[in-house]
């Protein structure tokens, strides 16, 4: 980390950016009034920091050991403004804001009917942003894998059925991207890219979502400790965008006997990754229990621990969908949860 | 399960269970109003079931699989009253009803006058139940284990300090009984025995525990499934003891990498317990976080959650505790938890 | 399935695969002597198998449940051969056959001389094959990405030096190629494509290195099961290639306390994956431990749990490593490895 | 730790421990020809170690904060001997030495006829020590707990059977005690106490045990890592009681999906605790795997990595067996198991 001078000049800037590249590393500048601060990307390892101290307009330049810099909350001044929490817009919606944000719809875009409807319904039950899966990354080769995947004509044309069903109900849209070459398609299209939890580690998906300037909504690989999951969102980060949502989506439950859960849903996640980051943070409690019966429930309990945002696979009728049918709910449950979900903020806000 | 036909004579019953003996097996009997319904306890996989169902007064006789019979859901009407979810009554406080029921108190007891100090303030922060460990199972035998293992007269004299100040501030006491043989000593002082989760398995322990007929806490082994958990529940309501209160103090973290809470607080273990039982389930989130900073989202999320009661080691100087320093709460941050826990659950039942 | 009868001519097989085509799936058609048998790729659940049935020149078509079936153990006599287990051929190479294989050369390739003087050194002590990673897939974007993220330049020529070295000592070599657009650079380059822990659910990547007819070795991720594994191999021989080394390399290690090795090596997978799979199997000691002074037991305890193949970083002098240091042993350590595990392996042979 | 001076006389002794018992600590004493070290047990937290030092004849004093002491490989000296490894005899057999040794006989002990049968061709396929389950910790109380828990004359009978099988064949018998009441008891038949992995953290049972000086086999908790596991072997080392085989009996598997085995068997743990301790390591592939086509390369894996010991389930008709049959082996197939691995262990011993 490199902070330059008030009034630092550009010549100066420059020159430390030029330095900065002569040992094979990147640099993320941020800029806020007056000051600026460099951030070095890449292996610092073999880096003389005491010479860049010695550069025009340096005022410190220091090695930073995280293996999270640039989401870490100790820049949450810098990326996080004044309440040191980054709020991402996306349209009229405000993720990380006061209210708890909700995003449905369904596991698999099916049809263009079935996606307006469901739209329509989630719309009404109170949902700010519409989900839809179009490529859908399975275990199993033989399984459905999405509409994305049968051609790639279909594929852009469930993605232009999302695009108009977000339009049509004023919702912004997000879908899953699940490798690199989708990347510029899918953000022709979608507001938010979704990154799987099987995609986590995939850094070369990663850097491409993160270079498209779109909020990208980052799930937890089930695998993953919470230091690895930070570390791999640095890799977002490390391309100039912040717009992250870290996404707890369920961890590998233990090992023994008869599972209850499809995974363990990590709560106390929640107030980690708000303690070690500035990024907010979303709740999949569909994926993580796989039951409907525990929606509700879950989905409280993640509000309550303080999630910016919920995201829950709704369908008008799950049992007709051919994926996540378990665990999908109805949008006047949808519904039911919104409320209860709202008024447990509501009230936590006045207490804290 | 044996049903008796409603109005079986008590020597038809008596021969029932005269033959259920003959096999090697003990009876449970529930009587409710007219009817009477006879668990059969122990191994019968080589039971003839049919010839049960022949003898006199019986209506029905089957053989359950499960391997927590008694403890079941499907129980609910015998054991849970109208509503089908036990309320456990201790003193004034009922488990499992309405309310929320917050058990505080400092993870060791260390002297009288710090057990006084810390009783009263919990007191008035709120709290229902007092607790204090006097025998601590520690991973290390070189490890403070607590005043009870000083000494016999020390252990006692701790137990009297704990049952005075309960009685001093109006609230029950509970403690952590370690071992078989310590069951009776404990069963004289407190109103709730505790078994920790590394006791858990240990079926001599809690088959005692049991017959003591006082209301049992019974903490989740760190490693143990759902199922096993209920298992080894059923070893204590299979001495005839229905007042087992189910607690999830956190199961094993993921294994690689920095770990930022003690153990991962399996907070969907709530629904499903309750869903799988008609017991009541309480939440330890001290032990289960290990971060003080974490009580109180994860309360207020185990709350949300649907949790029956919450046990939080509370301390007026927390530091200054030989044992679990780090998690350990002032009774006037207990305050505010009990009191955000409160209205979280009043809008919660508002609600559903 | 569909099994052709003995002798179906050509347009009655070109008729099925046209027939497959329709309902959107791909055919992995096997012909041995006169017999054919037709493996349909994809989703399959709305087929109508019993149609295919019908065809002219069909014997039989069902459905197979098994999420893995191009891989299972049920094909071992189209894939395996006489033995039932598949030999895969690099170069003068057996992997698969009588005798352990051994894979050995630096975490990193760090230049060209440090290549040459251990590929020089590992072949003198008896392995088969050389290895050097290129593209590090690392947790920490801060961290070294090796030589291959440099640029694209010192990409290739790294690719090059390894290429020539190997040629120089008589060594097939194998790289890990970590995204899908680096596919078709390394497979210029190496004989064998090694997709990495963290990218075994990177469909896109399995994908594209399937289509490479070249050998695969395929590690599973740390937090997969062995049913999750197979199915991502799977992936690979959708694309028609069965060359595939599925490779075990540890597994998360229990979440509490001290962790002595990195990870849990699972060398009960060896027996498994030989049963379920006529795949061979190789084993990665040094990432599973993390331990230069384990390497000794566990490549013996892999051979005499059946191991394929041993994959073992090497290096002249581990200290000087980038990354990896603590886990990499000498040509010398490496020597005494080779020749202990292959008198076992002969014993072992001999006995069984 | 206090080191006396050579020569030390045994009022200095005395007076150094009874300076220990002041602090509410035990003392363990080693002698070694001239020289006495007094290891403290317990709570050192407040301990002066400064006024150990000033008493008279003490050379060093010092505090230790490993939680496992007594029997940490830096005492090898005094208690492995010149080889550093403690080697435990009972009867003829020697565990630890250089051959790795063989514990046969069924999971559960049905008849006096059934275990002389299994008890006369184990010791025919080469077994060196004879179990048999009596007393059966199951999950469920509705489970068969093994003859042991039938009735106390039940017991005693299935404990003389074991007696006599054994003395019959000359082998020296281990069973599992369960409870710290049933020490007593078992004590009087067998040569070796068994501590079963759900019994892992009973300290009052691990004490119990301790005390009876015989040797005991205690088996790691699936759930434990390896400091753990060691602590509370500590706990009976801290009666004076050295004689404890570590026993490695697989930990919890992964969570998601199928599991192949019941446990992952952790092999690498058996050159991990031979580095952190003198103590020998007994493998038991039979629980791990669970499954009889594992026992052998698992066996041969285990004695690859150094295993001292191996603990496998037998039966003459292993289907007819109330417990575990789908892991239970033949007397022949021990016999091929035992022969391949004791050829292994000649190579291994002789090439290191």
């Amino acid at each position: 980390m490199i902070i330059m001078e008030t009034g630092a000049s550009e010549s100066d800037i420059a020159a430390v950016i030029a330095e900065v590249r002569k040992h094979g590393l990147r640099s993320d500048i941020v800029r806020e009034n007056a000051s600026t601060v460099i951030n070095v990307v890449g292996d610092q390892s073999g880096v003389p920091f005491a010479a860049f101290a010695g550069l025009p307009g340096v005022r410190q330049a220091e090695r930073i050991e995280k293996p999270y810099r640039l989401i870490n909350r100790e820049c949450a001044r810098e990326y996080g403004g004044d309440t040191g929490r980054r709020v991402i817009h996306v349209g009229d919606v405000a993720i990380g804001g006061d209210e708890p944000v909700f995003i449905a719809g369904p596991c698999a875009v099916q049809s263009r009917q079935q996606l307006f409807d469901i739209a329509e319904q989630v719309k009404t039950a109170g949902a700010h942003i519409l989900r839809g899966g179009i490529f859908k990354p399975r275990s199993s080769v033989h399984s459905f894998q999405g509409l994305g995947s049968v051609s790639p004509e279909q594929a852009e044309e469930a993605l232009s059925w999302l695009r108009e069903a977000g339009d049509a109900f004023g919702m912004p849209v997000i879908t899953e991207v699940r490798g690199e070459t989708q990347v510029d398609l899918v953000a022709r299209y979608v507001d938010i890219l979704q990154i799987g939890t099987r995609n986590m580690y995939d850094q070369d998906l990663l850097a491409a979502a993160g270079r498209k300037k779109k909020p990208v909504l980052f799930k937890r690989h089930f695998g993953a400790g919470i230091e690895e999951f930070l570390s791999f969102a640095e890799y977002i980060a490390a391309e100039g965008n912040r717009d992250i949502m870290l996404c707890e989506r369920g961890i590998l439950p233990l090992g023994k006997g008869k599972s209850y859960t499809r995974y363990t849903l990590d709560l106390a996640s929640i107030p980690v990754l708000q303690q070690e980051s500035y990024l907010p943070v979303v709740v999949d409690p569909s994926h993580a229990t796989g039951r409907r019966d525990l929606i509700g429930p879950m989905s409280r309990a993640a509000v309550a621990a303080g999630a910016n945002a919920l995201m829950i696979e709704t369908h008008t009728d799950p049992d007709t969908s051919p994926v996540d049918a378990a665990q999908m709910i109805t949008p006047d449950e949808l519904k039911e949860v919104i409320s209860s979900c709202r008024r447990l903020r509501n009230i936590e806000t006045a207490v804290i």
